[in-house]
């Protein structure tokens, strides 16, 4: 299309204001409105809360309805939580009236494996409507799933796929330091772990879409998490963590087919991390093996996998979409 | 789909019988007959010339019209040339039929750049009839233009892609070897090249591609190629190469843009040749650094990226496609 794709921000925290501010720097987009719940927010300008004064008409509304009254976006980016079954029902008016929204929801990566039941409803809405979903990132979204599936193209036969992921996190946010317990006594928060209120999300999600793409019908798919002790006192910009406490997580995902097949990831995410790399190793005729020197960094690239997708979620059919589903054209400034 | 994809088999050299090969080992295809011009071929069993008995039905016709009269193909696997014109005619009347081609053609990677007049001209053909045609494989296909599509999904900006392989040509199949040169005077072998009757195709249509999928306007793009010179005598399974005589080919392809965005793709292919590897490495925000040890082997790699793409293709909207547009699934077998 040659007009601008009009596009709106579904939550401005700070992955959604670095996505308005790298959706401002492309010249195929139009920002039209953000929507957040936030009542101090409410009214604002979205350039006024992200230091961007040239964004003078677009305004930040409380809910969906409320800015349609208004304005009429093309497309919603969507950083506003992990849980699948609430980004179905945040986005669900936007999907109504024919929209697409691109999000970083970790579990809508695969939704089908903690929202079966939505999955299939949403799709149904999107393929009436014309509205289409898609969530993505880096990782999930990348670097272990993504990129392995698309290095399996290459393959005569595929027996298991393997990736590690080892990320510096001294270099990260504060909730990205926060989720992997920094400074937490190592019981502290394999407890928070085990209740699902803190790691990394959407690991499952990553096996089960390699898995789906390959054709694999998988057993039980069985996730694991070792807090990461200092091994010496750490000063970040967010945490100071004495030696003996948490200073990151190891997380292990893995799970076999019944005939055979295996699909293994590992992550350390920690402070002071050495070597930080991403590899994925297959066991495949031919065989391939794929070291990423440094690891894909995360903030400002999850953000860029997200406005990324805009272009191809709309290039392809409507409904809930994988990221194997969308094409794979880069994005397209000039 | 859950009945078995039709599937015939267009050129029954080294390269079509193992396509035949790896698709009678997939589940999801049935391989319904072969076309190929050599008069010797025609009326065997497919099964025969490829070693595979169990394929008693499957027969070799001249024509594609006269497979037509017999038997009914949903897809074509076209491994009969590296020229997009050619290629483009030889397809044509799948085409009108509505018939999926995957073709190992280098040139088809690209197809606009050596036939932009006929691109059109079957994409229009296409959209009327329900026909699609892909060109694929290694390098064209992967290594230098799918993979660094595929790792600029996570950048904000790409200022610069670069890619490099290095392929030991010793290991490799007969054609290969004699394509590069082995055994010749440097300078008959650099006249050969020149004159496009030699060397590697499909770098330019690389180059092309990925600067499509970032939507960089490139200025002239520079192919250049140096013989490599062995420095001791080289025996291989099909080759005697002295010491001085040319042993390989070191082939250039660099373009920039008018904004000062650049591309350079550097591919060394050489018997004996040491350390065989890729490497995609961007100047982008986040920095991008693949390596994949060993390298992606050649043939029977080319001949899964084909049969892979089949699902794709039929996924994905009729028309002349690219294999950014089309989706990145794998394979599905169980």
């Amino acid at each position: 299309m040659s007009r601008k794709i009009k596009v709106a921000q579904f939550g401005l925290g700070p992955i959604g204001q670095s996505s308005i501010r790298l959706l401002a720097e492309r010249e195929n987009f139009e920002i039209v409105g953000g929507i957040d719940i936030q009542p101090a927010l409410s009214g604002k300008l979205v350039g006024d809360v992200c230091g961007l004064p040239s964004l003078s008409k677009a305004k930040i509304y409380p809910t969906f309805e409320e800015m349609w009254k208004k304005v009429k976006p093309d497309v919603v980016v969507h950083t506003a939580g992990s849980r699948a079954k609430i980004t179905f029902e945040q986005c669900k008016p936007m999907l109504q009236k024919g929209l697409a929204v691109v999000s970083s929801c970790e579990e809508l990566l695969f939704p089908a494996h903690r929202a079966p039941n939505e999955t299939v409803a949403i799709d149904k809405l999107c393929r009436k409507s014309g509205g289409r979903i898609l969530g993505t990132g880096v990782n999930p979204g990348f670097v272990l799933d993504l990129l392995p599936v698309c290095l399996t193209g290459v393959c005569r036969t595929v027996q298991s796929v393997y990736g590690e992921r080892v990320v510096n996190a001294s270099t990260r946010r504060q909730p990205l330091q926060k989720k992997i317990g920094s400074g937490l006594e190592p019981k502290e928060f394999l407890k928070l772990w085990s209740e699902g209120k803190a790691g990394h999300a959407g690991f499952k999600e990553s096996l089960l879409l390699v898995a789906h793409s390959l054709g694999w019908k998988m057993g039980e798919v069985t996730e694991t998490m070792e807090p990461m002790v200092a091994d010496h006192d750490i000063q970040t910009e967010f945490f100071t963590v004495k030696k003996g406490l948490t200073c990151g997580l190891h997380q292990v995902v893995k799970s076999k087919s019944a005939k055979g097949h295996s699909i293994h990831f590992d992550l350390k995410m920690y402070l002071d991390a050495k070597d930080p790399h991403d590899l994925v190793k297959l066991e495949s005729d031919p065989p391939i093996e794929a070291y990423l020197k440094g690891g894909v960094a995360g903030d400002r690239a999850t953000v860029a996998a997200v406005v990324n997708c805009i272009p191809r979620l709309l290039a392809a059919q409507p409904g809930v979409r994988l990221m194997t589903d969308v094409p794979l054209s880069g994005f397209t400034v000039d």
